[in-house]
């Protein structure tokens, strides 16, 4: 991609009223646009990140057999009114008339995707069934200042299971923590498996995936040594306590971004519902129900939060809008630029008429994790840098294609 | 994939107030589910043919340079009150207030595009401008009993283009034209392209992309030898009149899906909303918009209502769910199976244990190319038959690999 055709350039200042890393720097370097307070537009450099992490997320839990589909977002109030969330969860659904109907948006799907599943499940022999889409939500946040991480219009991948039994969805309850790990071990961070409260969706305990960042909204309790973790909202430990899992850590205080989450509900949906199979005995009983989130968008902030410096982004290899971040200086980066695009790596190439040290500063800001640089002074060879450190070295093209 | 596995499997009826043709067969073959009147989810199979087709889109409007973004859908009253359109379209849009805030879903983005291409043009080096996304679009329809022809919320591809000049925005407006034709022909679909009204959205004549269907809710009058056709709506001709363009050939009338339109307007809207550059002789000038259109959901029911026969739909191939539909009728067809997945062929796998008619009835109903069925008679070989042909052949896999 040429970059003088690209469109979002970078901009020298943030608005004022943003005050969060991730909104200052991806509003700067052309990635997303606000709107209106906690919603924005992604931008093509922010809309490629965004696909990239859909197609890990996608790629690891298809592994785990589930298939993709895609729900609506304007949902009747009449299925809303048959778990009692349209009344429960009043503050936060964006909830209105239309005509004589009364409609929502979808903050969440699980009562959407029960709706469906009644209509395709009569036996044990219908399930389990996983399902799962990227779709957006919509939340009425008091406090929508954080940028991307906290919207009020957001993305969302949302899984949902149905098992016969409640050992059936414990396994399934594991095996996607397990695909939520690889995800996110991906995408560079360390999550951890943090207890906590369910909120409108539950009053069992569930799990968030916590990523440690001192800009976070959360507070989690860890331990120093082994996988413990609990919410502040619910964890009755004190810092330097010992740990009550492998007794020998101690507990950490950390401000954290929660970045997923999983729920078990068991019978509590379906009974409400009427989702019922008929079972091996004969019987008819109930589904356990199971859901599980990624917030797509919010994990675009947070990455950002987590990987930068002064001068801007330093994106993770596998979620970077470009592998390579070519800067010409003179004539000559046009043909390399085209033979990096024949060998099928993805460029962005700074092709403008502006100064060298312009071309310099956009580069660190937008943070693609290879910088190239073609100039009178790199002598038929290419000058190779990557973002996060600061040695150059001169390379053959061979040895660049190579190295990406 | 196997058909045991996915979620979404047949139905021998539709529901009684589903009378159109896309509707039963869609429902039926495990396509779609209606949610309520006017929306639907796509289920498994039905997001793979969306899957399919936003590709094909996605690869010709690429071609004309345009980038791939994503703008929000709920959007406040301030920014369509700029051009007058949240009285103007009040019926079609979905209006509401929230805390002290008034919003409306997304019924098209012209107005969220200028706000967000006026903050980042400046001068005539910021131009042209050209992006598209792939999004949910909500319009209260009072006559949702098309199927998935006419939804309350739909799909749609929008491509928005800025310009300096009048015959800069009329050079890309052809491209575009050009750039749909080639889209409508992979998917076998004749178009034509039909001047026409331009309704909430300009007082300019548009064009739309038109598909002769005895089914469809439009009216074209088209020449029967060159490409001249327009909208009943607007067209003064009578059926059998001398064609005014070529002079040669007759008007004919006839019913039509609308899968496609494109917009010239000019500077009617940068005008309401101040979006403006310096040009090169140093003078602020308004810039010239367009806006183009594809019914992304729309086209998977124009295509069912199409291409199908009494047993049900018949896949165009490129938009197939699936390359081929394999029955299993004993265990060999496992082995056959994994040897189509390792030569990447995409295989649905009826794998149940149920009757042969019934696996044939539901391959005829989801209606994917080619069906493939092995069984005790097919004896170690492949019998292949064409969805669309009545003739079968027994081929080694080598054989069936290579017409797939």
């Amino acid at each position: 991609m040429r970059y003088s055709k690209l469109f979002g350039k970078t901009k020298k200042e943030a608005p004022k009223d943003e005050v969060s890393t991730n909104a200052k720097f991806l509003m700067r370097g052309g990635f997303i646009d606000k709107l209106m307070s906690g919603s924005f537009t992604l931008l093509p450099l922010g809309y490629r990140v965004k696909e990239k992490i859909e197609q890990i997320v996608r790629e690891e839990i298809n592994k785990t057999d589930a298939s993709e589909l895609l729900m609506p977002l304007l949902h009747p109030k009449t299925i809303w009114n048959e778990t009692g969330r349209w009344d429960k969860a009043k503050e936060v659904m964006y909830q209105f008339k239309k005509g004589d109907k009364e409609y929502a948006l979808s903050f969440t799907h699980e009562e959407i995707v029960l709706d469906l599943a009644r209509k395709y499940v009569s036996s044990y022999k219908d399930l389990p069934i996983k399902v799962y889409h990227f779709s957006t939500k919509f939340r009425d946040e008091p406090r929508a200042k954080s940028g991307i991480l906290r919207g009020r219009e957001f993305i969302m991948k949302d899984l949902y299971s149905l098992h016969e039994t409640s050992s059936d969805l414990d396994k399934y309850y594991f095996e996607v923590a397990e695909a939520y790990k690889k995800v996110f071990k991906r995408m560079n961070l360390d999550v951890k498996i943090t207890e906590a409260p369910g909120g409108v969706f539950t009053d069992n305990v569930t799990h968030e995936f916590q990523v440690i960042c001192e800009t976070g909204e959360d507070t989690v309790y860890y331990c120093d040594r082994c996988e413990f973790s609990q919410n502040k909202e619910i964890t009755k430990l004190k810092e330097e306590d010992r740990c009550p899992n492998c007794e020998q850590g101690r507990i950490k205080i950390g401000r954290s971004i929660e970045v997923g989450n999983i729920f078990r509900f068991g019978t509590s949906y379906s009974e409400k519902m009427g989702v019922c199979y008929i079972g091996k005995n004969g019987q008819k009983q109930y589904v356990h129900f199971g859901s599980y989130g990624i917030g797509i968008t919010r994990l675009i902030g947070a990455v950002v939060e987590l990987f930068n410096d002064k001068k801007g982004i330093i994106w993770p290899k596998e979620i970077a809008p470009y592998k390579v971040h070519l800067i010409g200086l003179n004539k000559k980066a046009d043909e390399a630029y085209q033979k990096l695009l024949d060998q099928e790596i993805e460029v962005l190439y700074d092709d403008r008429d502006v100064s060298a040290g312009e071309k310099f500063a956009d580069a660190d800001l937008i943070g693609i994790p290879v910088r190239l640089v073609i100039s009178e002074k790199t002598n038929g060879k290419i000058e190779y840098k990557e973002r996060a450190k600061e040695v150059t070295e001169l390379l053959d093209l061979e040895e660049v294609v190579k190295r990406v």
